[in-house]
């Protein structure tokens, strides 16, 4: 009976299916075969499918209607996921087209977000925004959003420690504290002018001038990382410094930003000052005792497959950003210190496929969120604020570039490298937009301050690579040293 | 004055660079260089840090405490983090155990699902899952798991695309047909004893029974695919027959629930028309027009690189759900779809990236919000619920069993093989609960009987594995086909 069928039992390699095949068929289809298949398939489909159909009609010649007007699942199916397209298409589109002006990635992604905004989009189209990212889909947008930043910051926080601490350390270190001190005075100083009209409902004026100071002293190190990449300037003087600068600026101005969150919207001392014990205590604990921790919990991982270790990075990952988060200071930090307590070396190829996915998939909902907060013509775009924005942008720019060049020259750089490193320490992007945007939520600023510091986070990054040219144009790297900067120029992207 | 220095300003490579340090530093630090630097440190970095101490000290004096209470940022923060950790974590160790288990992976993490809902750690810690998964971050975890439903419909689009067509595809069409006819009445019967009590509030007689069948009718193509693969069966005859069944049953149960979703919960029958029309036309459109532009754009950018073209994939697929959606039938069709209609070759390392990132990142976000729904306690797990859930298991399996066995028989399979076909079509696991929770969603089902039919999921699913052993031992594959039974036996993981 089952005789012509039993070498079809057998494994049959791809190759194999093509001949056994035909054989098969007609044993199958033709001949003694088909007496038996097509009853069977009658009896076991065909007769099934008549009664289903059959008992079906006569349930519908009985039914009593409970139909009343579905409640469709996922109501905001359309929405979530055209919006998602849209941010994520967006972002890439606009970064693109800024990489081809010259610009960094990040200074069209910014661009892209406040298009999709208010701004530009609820300019033209009033409806269309709030029809793209109704009410109900925020939630998902910010939780996307954060799951991106904290994420960023990781890959920040390995980036920082992956930084060349080696050569040149105390330059470096007078160099960066020349990067804070300027740019914090001057935000300490620009916040007396504006605590009256601009600061938001929740800032006292110590509190505003620490959080001015702290957003203005913010220097971009991944965008930078990435214009020194783009520009092939590494390993010159000027980009060896600059990072090494920003790396070191940075730990210091996020320890500034926590501490502020720690105290700001505190309702007692006694509340604030428990956080800030509690700050302290998880860092030192992080960069001692988990330091040590991670470090071994990756060695023993080693060779176990990356998915396991990536689960469990991102698992400590999201931990830690919920232990700050549950303090009191927000999530970012806890991101952040996790990334430089990591191990670097054995977890880079993981760190890279996290920076992707999240700066490609994640990060745009971060940007549009931010361009959802900065609506131009609800915070009325007049002369007072323009003239703020010009105001906060010349001393913004003053304070990170005049105090880091004339520190680097007193240390004996070139005047070329000394300006290169003030102009490069001058990009905020990014990751001054996580700063506004913890100090809005917290409510140290107004809509407007908000949105003339935006303007000030993209109009600093976005001037970077012009004044890079310019640079290198007016002012030529002097003797043997200008190798380097034409090598870099004939090997730009 | 600038000498010194000059030497750093070229290219310096990670080798030289410890070489040029100590002279560097001792030029900038000692002798001559010290005079400039110190005083330099003074001017740039301890003055302004001095002034804005000093500034923030007096501010502090006059502050008059505007601070009020603060409404921190991300209020929901702390259980963002740790539920999305816990979530990914949960999923991972529990389908772990399951693989140990001899279990497909899906039974782990479906359990999982369970575990953190209210029928397990619900029932141990009733305030822990609401503190958990708060209201407010529902739309996160749901958001997070429509998108992971979309890419896995992709995935299994482009699966069921890959599956071999081309040998026996006659006997594949008559067994599909018997594992489509069978289940289908079984659940139609089924539904004129439930309906009176156990229909959600939307459900009319038709559409209730229309959608039990459907649901009955579901094989996992995904989970079964991984069953073959753990267990080298996939080139047996048994494992490729069950794949062509279950890529033909698929296509035409996922045509019957979309056919029941266009109809039900509609007002008017000539809105139902409507949306019956308009889902055929896209699927027309996109199996013809579209699948053709899909292959040019693909072919278009291929080399371009593999960032672009996940983009634009996703976008495509994103567009595509949020047509269907749009059409009023639920994402998951356009997804499929259009898994259906992109090109695979070209393709297939990305869309193993997009697998891997939805099944480890953004389904455990499905199962646990079918955990969510699944309460056994609110539901009340009496003798009646048991009793239903005893039913629908047995009429799901002696569908999917029965029929395919007879019909496989009768077109000359091995009684191993034949045998094999049908419990591995009995395999419903992740696919059928996505057409539950779609049910639940349009109110066709009842909380309980939402129980029951997951629970049944889970049971039809789990017993596959000891079914496959259980054949293997007591009816041994006979004659010359048994080398191929005992081959799969000795490499199986």
């Amino acid at each position: 009976m089952s005789r012509p069928a039993t070498e079809d039992s057998k494994a049959i390699g791809p190759g194999e299916a093509g001949e056994a095949r035909p054989r098969h068929q007609t044993a199958v289809w033709g001949g003694p075969r088909l007496r038996a298949a097509v009853p069977t398939y009658l009896l076991v489909v065909a007769v099934p499918a008549l009664i289903a159909v059959a008992l079906l009609l006569t349930a519908g010649e009985s039914s009593q209607a409970r139909t009343a007007g579905g409640a469709m699942a996922g109501d905001h199916g359309v929405q979530l996921f055209i919006s998602v397209a849209l941010v994520i298409l967006a972002a890439e589109l606009f970064g693109r087209v800024a990489v081809r002006l010259g610009q960094p990635m990040v200074v069209g992604e910014i661009f892209a977000g406040i298009c999709l905004g208010p701004s530009v989009l609820g300019g033209l189209a009033p409806g269309m925004v709030s029809w793209l990212f109704p009410a109900e889909l925020r939630p998902v947008l910010q939780g996307l959003a954060d799951l991106g930043l904290v994420a960023l910051m990781f890959c920040v926080g390995q980036e920082t420690r992956h930084a060349p601490l080696k050569g040149q350390k105390r330059t470096a270190m007078a160099v960066a504290h020349a990067g804070i001190a300027g740019p914090f005075l001057g935000g300490v100083l620009l916040a007396t002018f504006l605590y009256r009209d601009w600061a938001g409902p929740q800032a006292n004026p110590v509190i505003f001038a620490m959080f001015l100071g702290s957003a203005l002293s913010i220097t971009a190190f991944p965008v930078l990382a990435r214009i020194l990449v783009e520009r092939d300037m590494l390993r010159t003087m000027a980009g060896r410094m600059s990072m090494l600068c920003a790396a070191i600026a940075d730990v210091v101005a996020w320890c500034l930003i926590a501490a502020m969150t720690a105290v700001a919207g505190r309702d007692t001392p006694t509340h604030a000052v428990i956080t800030v014990v509690l700050v302290v205590v998880y860092g030192a604990a992080m960069a001692t005792l988990g330091r040590r921790l991670l470090a071994r919990l990756f060695a023993a991982l080693e060779g176990r497959g990356d998915e396991l270790r990536l689960l469990v990075l991102l698992a400590g990952l999201l931990l830690s950003a919920a232990a700050t988060s549950a303090i009191g200071i927000h999530a970012i930090f806890g991101a952040f210190l996790y990334g430089l307590c990591c191990p670097t070396g054995a977890l880079s190829k993981l760190t890279e496929q996290i920076n992707v996915v999240s700066a490609t998939l994640l990060l745009p909902f971060f940007f549009v969120g931010t361009g959802l907060r900065t609506d131009l013509w609800r915070s009325g775009f007049d002369l007072a604020l323009a003239g703020v924005t010009a105001l906060i942008v010349v001393v913004a720019m003053a304070g990170k570039v005049a105090g880091p060049v004339l520190m680097a020259r007193a240390s004996g750089l070139e005047r070329h490298d000394a300006i290169t490193v003030g102009v490069l320490l001058n990009t905020r992007g990014l990751t001054e937009l996580v700063v506004l945007n913890l100090g809005l939520a917290l409510g140290l600023l107004s809509d407007r301050l908000f949105v003339a510091l935006v303007l000030m986070a993209l109009i600093t990054t976005a001037m970077t690579a012009p004044l890079l040219d310019l640079l290198k144009r007016s002012l030529p790297v002097t003797g043997p040293a200008g190798k380097s900067g034409r090598q870099a120029s004939a090997r730009r992207i």
